[in-house]
Formats: C-alpha cells, sequence, structure tokens
C-alpha cells in the first residue's frame, strides 16, 4: 500500500471514529432514551418505570421534612403504604435504634423527591444488587438488560406508544426493585412466591406462570402454599414443592442467567455442548434436592427430545414458505407493505422475510396470513410447548405441538392455494389483478408518529 | 290543514295510543316474560333465577313451621345450608333476642315457599337496595337492569334454549341478591372478595377476572389474600391491595355505574366532556388512597391512548369490509341467511351488517368468515384489550392488540381474494356459481322453535 | 355342508386359535409395552410411570438398610421427602410401635430398591385399591384401564416419543397411587383437594380445571377453600362447597364410573335409557345434599338440552363436509397422505375419514383445514361446552357454542369454495394441477421412527 493510501486511512478514521462516538452520544441525548431518544417523548408514566432517566418530583408540597414526619403525615394521607412500610424490615428499629424512613431512599425535600433506583437499594443490599447486574454478562434476555434493550429496539419507536407502554411495564424489571418485592414492604418471603414472578412471566409466548400452576409442583403450590412458612430462605428441605425462585434463584441469588440451556425455546442450541453439559448438572444437583439424579437427567433428555421435534416442525414450515416467497406469491410482498417509519433501509431495498430472527417487527404487522400463520406456531406454540416441557407441564406440550400441527396444515395448504391459484387469478385477471392496494397505508405511516 | 284531517288524526290516536299500552301490556302476559314472553317458557331452572316471575314453592312436605322448627329439621336434610345460616349474620341472636331465621325470608308454609327477591332482602338493607336500583338511571349495561334488558332482547327468543339458559345464570343478579353474597351466610366478607364478582365478570368479552389477576394487585391479593382480614369495611388503609369491590363499591356502595367512562369498550366515547372529567376526578381520587395523583391520571391518560389505538384498528377493518359488502361478494349475502325466527322485518327486507351496533345477534351467527372476524376482532380482542388497559393488566393490552393486527392481516387478505376471485369465479362458472345453497337452512329455523 | 369342509375348519381352528394367542403373547413381550411392545423403547423416565413393566434400581448405593436407616440417610440427601414423610400417616406410630417406613414399600436392598405399584398399596389400602380396580367393569374412558389403553393405541407408537411421553404422564394414574396422594405425605386431605384431580384433567378437550373454577362452587372453594378443614371426609355437610371428589368420590369411593351419564361429551348418548334414569337419581340424591331436588333434576334435564344442541351443529357440520369429501375436493385426499408408519391397512386402502371415531390419529395430522376445524369443533369447541355444562360454568356453555358457530361459519365458506373453486382451478389449470406435492412426506415416515 502505497504511503499516500495509509495517511488518508488514518486521517479518514481520525475523523470517523470521534464522528462516531458524538453520533451515538447524541443520538442517546433526546427527550426519551436509547438510541432513538430523540424520536419519542416519555409519558409521564415511564418515570416510576425507569425513575432514573424519567422521574420528576412531585411540587405539591414544598418543605423538607424528617422520615417521622413523613410517617405521620402519610398516616392518613396514604395509610395503606405506611401499613406496608411499618410490617417492612425498614421499620424495625436496629440495635443503633435505627429504622430505614421514606426520607432515607425519597430524600427528605419534598419539591425534589427521588424515585429509587436499583443503586439506591444497592446502598444496603450490594450482594443482590451485584449478582443482578452479573447478569448482564449473559446478553439478552437478561433481567439486567431489559430496559436498555427495549428502548433500543427500533420497534419501540415504530409502534404507537400506546401499545409499547405495556412492554415497558415489563422492561422495568432492570430500573427499579420493587417489581418483585412490591412497595412498601419489600419483602423477601413475598418475593419467593411464584406471583412475584409472574407478574410479567406469563402471557401466550411465555406461560411461565399458567405452566407451573399446571405442573405437579404448582399444583403443591396451590393446595397447600398458603400455609408455607414464606420466611425460609430457599434452600434443600424448606419448602415441599419448588416454585420459580426455588429453582432459578437458589439460595436467593439474584443471578438467573447462569443455568439457561434452551434459551427460552428461542434458538435451536446444541444441548450437549460442553457449557451446556455444565448447566444440565447444575439443574441435576438442583433437581436432586427431591429427585433421583437419574430421573432428572431423564427429564433434560425429555426436553432435548421435545425440542428436537419442535425444530422439525418449524424447520418444515419455513420450507414451505420459502416457496410462494420467491415465487413472489405473497401479498403484501416486500415493497408493498407500508414501510416501518424509522427503517429507511427497508423503505429503500426491501426484502421478504420469514420467521423470527429474519425480522422480528415484521413479523407482526402488515404480512400475509401465511407468514403470520408461521410467526404465531413460532412465537405462541412453539415457545408455549417448551415452556410446557421445562416446567412439567404434560398438557402444554401436548397443546402447542397440536398447534403446531394444526398450523403445519393451514400453511401447507395455503401454499398449495397460493401456488395454484396465484395462477389461476394472474392469467384469468390479467392488468385487472392488484392484490395490494390494501395495503399501502396502514398504522405505522399514518397514524404512529403524531403520537410517539 | 284542515278540520276533517285534524279530527281522524286525533280519533286515530285516541284508537293507537290505548291500543299501544294494550298490547304491551299483552306481550308482557304470556308464560315466558319480557316482551317475547308469549313466545317462550320458562324452564323450571329459571324460577331461581327470576323468582318474581316464575318460582313456584316445592309441595313435598306440608304444614306450617316456625324458623326453629325448619332449622331443626334441616339440619339432617341439608346440614350444609344450616352450617351456612349458623355462621351467618342472620342467626346472631339480636339484643331483643330474635334472630333471622328461613322463615322470616321463605315463609312459613312449607307448600307455599317463597324464593327470596331483592325486595325481601331490602326490608333490612334498604340502604343497599336503594344504591343498587339506583343503577337504573345510568341504563343498560348496569346490575339493576340485566335479568330485564336480557329477556326482552330479540335473540333471547330467537336462540336456543339451551344456549340463553347460560347467559340468564349471570343476568339474574338482578332479581336475587345471592349472586354475590352467596346463600346462606350472606357474607358481606365474603361479597368483598374478587371471586364474588368473577362467577359472572369473566370469559373473552370481559376478561376482568383474568386480567385483574394479571396485574400487581390481583397479584398481591393471590399472594396474600387469605390471609387479609375481610370483615373491616373496603375504606383507605384497610387492605394491602384493592380488589373488584375496593374500587367499583368502595365503601360498599351498591352502586358501581356512577365512575364508569369508557363504556365497557364498547362505544368510543368523548374521554375529556364534562361528565368523563368529574369521573375522571372520582378515580383519581380513589387511586389516591395508594398512588400519587399524577400518576393515577397518567394511567387514565394511558387508557384514553389504548383506546384511540383501538378504535384507528376496528374503523379500519370496518372500512375494509364495506367494499366486499357493497359489491355484494360476501357469502351468504343478506337475504340469503335463514331469517332469526323473531326477525320479520329482516326476513322482508333483509340488508348487510357490519359490526356489533348494526346488529349484534347478527354477527354470531350465519355470517361469512371476514364478518366473523371483524365481530371477533371487535368482540374479543378489543375488549380484552380494553380490560387489560382498565385493570393494569399489560400482558392483556399486547394480546389484544396482538390479536387485532392479526385479524387485521385476515381481513384484508380475505378482502383481496373475495375481490380478485369472485371476479374470476363468477366469470367462470357462470351460472354454475352459486355461493349460498349450504346457507338456506340453519338451526335458527329448523331447530330451536319447538324447544322455547 | 360336506364333512369336508368341516374337517378344514377345524382344521383352521385348531391352528388359528393358538396362532392368535401366541401371536398376542409375543407381541407384547417387546422391549416396550403392550401390543406393540416390539415397536417402540422405553425411556427411563416411563419407570416411575409404569414402574411395574419399566422400573430399574439405581445401584449407586449398595447395602441393605432398614427403614430407620433409610430416613437417617436421607434427612440430610433428600430431607424434603423426609419431611414429608414425617408429616404422613406412615410417620405415625402405631398401638404396637410400628410404623411405615421407607424400606416397606421400597424394600431394604439399595440396589434393588422397587418403585411402589398400586398392588404395594393395596397391600395396606385394600378397599380403595379393589374400588380403583372396579371400574374397568365400565370400560374405557376410566382411571384403571388409563395406561393400558394408552400404549395399545397405535398412535401411541406412530407418534414421536418426545409427544407421546406427555401423555403418560396423566395416564400413570392407573400404574401407581401418588397421582393423587402426591409423595410421600400420601395424604388423603390433599387428594380431597380439586388441585390433586386437575393436575391431569386440564387442557382444552376437558377443560374440568377452569370450568369447576368458573363455577359458583369453585368461587367458593377459591374464596375460602384454605381455611377449610380438610381431614374431614367427603360427607354431606362437612364442606360449604363441593370439590371435584365430593362429587365424584364421594364418602372416598376410590370408584368415579358408576355415575356417568354422557361419557365426557364424546358420544351421543340416550338420556332417559333405563341405565341413565338409574344415574341420574345418584346425582339427585349427591345435589341434594346441599339443593332441592327438583332443581337438581332441571339441571340434568338443562344438561341434556346443551348436549342435544351441540350434537345437531356436529352433524350439521359432518353433513357439509360429506360432500366435498365424495368429491374428491379435500387435499390432501385419502391415499395422499403420507401413511402411519403403524396403519399397513391404510397405507394399502387408504380411505377418507370424518371425524373423531372415524379415526381419532387421523384427525390431528396430515388432513385438510376443513376437516381440522371440523376435528376442533369436536374436540375442543364440543366437549368444553360440555364440561361448562357439567360442571355449572356458564360463560363455558356460552364460548363452546359460540365456537361451534364459528367452526360452522368456516366449515360452510370452505366448502362452497372448495366447490365453486375446484372445478375452475382444475379446468384451468389442467394437467398443471396437483394440490397434493407437499402432502407426500411427513414427520411420521422421516422423522420418527429412529426415535422411538
Amino acid at each position: 500500500m502505497r504511503p499516500r493510501y495509509i495517511y488518508i486511512t488514518l486521517l479518514l478514521l481520525l475523523v470517523l471514529i470521534p464522528a462516531g462516538y458524538y453520533y451515538v452520544d447524541w443520538s442517546k441525548g433526546g427527550m426519551g432514551a436509547g438510541l432513538y431518544s430523540h424520536q419519542w417523548q416519555p409519558e409521564s408514566g415511564q418515570q416510576y418505570w425507569y425513575p432514573d432517566a424519567f422521574y420528576k418530583s412531585v411540587d405539591s408540597m414544598s418543605g423538607e421534612f424528617t422520615g417521622e414526619q413523613c410517617v405521620q403525615c402519610h398516616s392518613s394521607v396514604t395509610p395503606g403504604i405506611v401499613n406496608d412500610w411499618r410490617k417492612s424490615g425498614h421499620a424495625k428499629v436496629a440495635a443503633d435504634g435505627s429504622q430505614v424512613f421514606c426520607s432515607d431512599c425519597h430524600g427528605n425535600n419534598h419539591q425534589n423527591l427521588k424515585m429509587p433506583t436499583p443503586d439506591v437499594c444497592a446502598k444496603c443490599h450490594s450482594q443482590q444488587h451485584a449478582d443482578f447486574q452479573d447478569e448482564k454478562r449473559y446478553g439478552f434476555p437478561s433481567h439486567a438488560l431489559a430496559m436498555e434493550r427495549a428502548v433500543d429496539a427500533k420497534h419501540f419507536v415504530d409502534k404507537p406508544k400506546a401499545e409499547v407502554t405495556s412492554c415497558i411495564q415489563c422492561h422495568s424489571v432492570a430500573t427499579k426493585c420493587d417489581s418483585c418485592h412490591t412497595r412498601h414492604r419489600f419483602s423477601a418471603a413475598e418475593a419467593r412466591r411464584p406471583e412475584a414472578c409472574i407478574t410479567c412471566h406469563s402471557g401466550p409466548p411465555h406461560p411461565d406462570d399458567a405452566t407451573y400452576f399446571a405442573s405437579a409442583h404448582g399444583k403443591l403450590y396451590q393446595k397447600e402454599g398458603a400455609s408455607w412458612d414464606w420466611s425460609k430462605p430457599l434452600k434443600k428441605g424448606n419448602y415441599p414443592a419448588p416454585t420459580c425462585a426455588y429453582c432459578h434463584m437458589g439460595e436467593g441469588k439474584h443471578q438467573v442467567a447462569d443455568k439457561s440451556i434452551w434459551k427460552f425455546g428461542i434458538r435451536q442450541i446444541n444441548p450437549l455442548s460442553s457449557g451446556n453439559v455444565v448447566k444440565r448438572e447444575k439443574w441435576v444437583k438442583l433437581c436432586s434436592d427431591c429427585h433421583e439424579a437419574d430421573w432428572s437427567r431423564q427429564q433434560l433428555r425429555g426436553m432435548d427430545a421435545e425440542r428436537k421435534q419442535a425444530w422439525g416442525k418449524l424447520y418444515k414450515a419455513e420450507g414451505i414458505l420459502k416457496s410462494p416467497r420467491s415465487d413472489n406469491l405473497l401479498s403484501p410482498a416486500a415493497g408493498e407493505r407500508p414501510p416501518y417509519p424509522n427503517d429507511w433501509v427497508d423503505a429503500r431495498w426491501p426484502r421478504a422475510r420469514i420467521g423470527f430472527f429474519e425480522g422480528q417487527a415484521s413479523a407482526f404487522y402488515n404480512v400475509s396470513p401465511i407468514e403470520r400463520d408461521y410467526f404465531e406456531m413460532w412465537y405462541f406454540d412453539n415457545l408455549g410447548a417448551y415452556k410446557g416441557a421445562a416446567h412439567g407441564a404434560a398438557n402444554f406440550v401436548t397443546k402447542g405441538h397440536q398447534n403446531m400441527d394444526r398450523a403445519l396444515i393451514d400453511i401447507e395448504a395455503e401454499a398449495v392455494r397460493l401456488r395454484n391459484l396465484g395462477e389461476a387469478e394472474r392469467a384469468y385477471l390479467g392488468d385487472r389483478y392488484d392484490p395490494n392496494k390494501l395495503w399501502l397505508s396502514g398504522e405505522y405511516t399514518e397514524l404512529n408518529r403524531e403520537q410517539n
């Protein structure tokens, strides 16, 4: 290479690297948060879900108050939360006479109140916070990255705010601690119960609630959980049946990512990779609190088999979809869908997409029924079957696979129809054939921008 | 106007007004109840749901008995309900030595027993009864009008009795008090719990149960409700989390209609009308028992946004449907559906209908798939999303809007198919084209009448 | 008949009858179990579900141990199950100083442990076991025949093992007792609660859980069941509301088949046959523990009406399906589906099938959408409506019939489409028309055999 090019390259790097840093910095500096912060504004509800970014103190009262004064006044204004606090560990008088008062977390100045972030809790609960942050090592999905990855997703700004608001409610687990330990008791006993988890871990793509409650473990909890002693730590011998936290947060460890093998059913993994063999043995050890080790290993092999079966079905469906796609039989086709406001690449160079990883956002909206059938097979039936297998809910495995079989029936029939009829229709109708007029407008191009 | 016409008009009015009164009177005088009382007969189960109209005493025992005698004998015959009564406030001995015995509500004559109506309960519980009746001011939907409006609906007589029986079970809330306070404890504590409400408030178009239980409020109830003191009144500070009754029947007021803003999601309303602004402030005051007023206002604005989004989708679907309808591409078309027995207007002058208000009954049955898709989008997905937003169940908002998006995909694709293919088919098949033969008979014309 | 033929017939019988016996004997002698035992091998999980056939002792420990020694060591190894045992009746010291130890059921030799079968439990609980076995008189469905009939079904070997594993989990109720009395407390109190039953009795075709919990009975249980005294026997006056076991296993009788009238909704029955009249009176007697006899009779008549209505809809759908079938408009047609590995008769002489009894296995897989719609209408909507009616869940009756109406809409429209379009397509496309290529391979012919 001639010296001239070296100089040019170096010069370019000198300009581009700072420019890149500057751009990312700028892009995060808008009214919203994350990479697209200039494209949306927070609504006031978000200050509770992402207080570090958005909380603004109420200013209805002025003055500085001691903790005792907070309690005195709020005993009449909001007696419920004061009652909660009184029952909490925070209200217990320590050996040195101290208590954790409202003001210790919210501050004393009533016109400059703080909404506690995990860092505030970490002042006393440092081990839990460190464990929680440690999840970041394992990437996403993880609790610790839940908010960041949500607001950095293109579809967070593409979709109407009224809809993504519901996402943020659960993703706020990353940015506040009372998702599991509800305010103002912040009780460990409460967080040990499955309901603490399933407020978020529910719904079609991850029916953790339904599959746990359908399992023998969950049935024992439902029968007798009301009389178990939830003040006990999550250790061998302390509970007649496991709960979410017993298996996923054993001994109270605030890090749930280090035993994850099948990745929520989202990716096909090699279940016997060296890393996964290590994780399997962690599961076997845990299950052995109650079960024979051999039985536990068999359950894990059962999950491998279920996953193999599921992926076989998904690949078959994907294979069927490729032919109508390449023959341009899908309607709306790529380029005929209203582009997502934020997706200027796709607006200029549209391309057809199949499945989840090829284009998550596109799979929900503005696709043809056959594509959507595959998406639902993938996202609801496949993931539901996985959760059923993982939590010992035989019924959900049956139902998930039944639904996948149904989806295959519909996808196969629709592909046949698209092929045969597409040909007949086009030949007959000639110029009059136009499947796409209806699609050229849509909620993304018309309805949303003014609302974001 | 010439005097002659005035006389004729007056004469006609003199005849027609009494005739109208007579007709309505006559029409309510049949074996059944309501406007179509001549077209159906009650089955014996209805005497329990609508005792005022239909209860007939058992005659297996004769004689007159005192309350003590009732209790003595029924302690062996039906010990369960006597146990319940013993635990009830009715069994408590008052200062004057009196108790409320079986006979006080059912009468003494065993061959002329009464099944208590709300009026019977009102003899002691007059305030609750007055509040309950006051709902009528707000029209329907309301508890107090539930039975009347059910039996006055055309489809109540058009549909097979085996099906509408299930409607009446819940609508009987208007005509007896033990829908919420189950017999024979009639416990206020029981009626404060969400299960008292969700026996009826459940199911696809109004998943009040599922959305409450999926919310943070509901999770707290599920975790700890078994140990709450349900004898306390529904007042600020008495409960760690709200239940149905806490928010909708605060302080035990038996009237739930006066805070209703979005009308169950059934109608698009102006959320900022003067009346609704007043109602919003009632909600804010209520939420402020625990939450900041500002946060509460934001939640209500979130509901406005969700509703706007939902109606945008519904209107889009309705717009798409209008074109195949006006081009007569729907099959069965109006006039090709078997007429509802009771709907002689539609039998003579059939017209196509879209959506809920244009024809509730028709949307369930004997319509083409595209119309039914819209109906389900409207009735299940839209209303489910609304309930999710109203009760703080983020998952249900997501799911409802996902389903509406799916419905739009199917409706759009089907409309394209109907347009292109309809043309191709008709041209090719000519006289042989006949989409409707299968529809000319149906359950309403053949199966039902003899059973009603 | 000439003597010669008599001799030949006798000779053939002499050969064929022993050959038949020999064949059945041989066919049950493979690695698996049941009629197709040579075609599959058990995975190790099955030893817990069908211990009599498959259990193999762990061999990680050697030596013979007394019961006290088992308890001593397992108090640290698996403290949870020892805790359970300590709370069980087995741990109670009897008058003669004896206890039921681990070794009494599992044996003393740690390398030759036994997994207890119902026969082991019957050594002490003979009445319960005798009642349970008595169900066999009533055929299938019944608990006692659940495992046998499962492994004898063709689709048990035809389907991938990963899928049928989930079936066996529940069908193991026949071959072990801890499906209801979970180990190691084996508590009668536990088994009286609905959760004991609904671990299995749940899911779309038999939503016993959802329908019970949606009923007034279930709501009472959910409200207050946590405080009921479950140690009481299931007798009149002992419980404020009935549970599964109260009605189906009154006074603890381990036989649930002798009051079965409507056969799970699977068959249309004559509800007033002499046998069913006897069964009805058993129900009326049971319901009369709390309700008026007359009211109970009406409820049963209501179920008759619901069933009549449901079968009317199913027959209508079946009627519609017959025409496209006889005109060979279904795709894939019989003979174009990949044959089930085990169904060599169908592979040679394929025939179209409609509905459940004409071909259970075929209805799930490799059928055209219209056939599958009917199957789902039959299997999910019809059976769900039935369970709703049976358990007093009005909502489920409404939903089931709504879904059946929806299915009729789709089936009717699809039948019209198949007829008109089938003709148009074939005429236009001529030789190019080929709806079936995609179907000639399938999971049964390719994926499964190596895994069974």
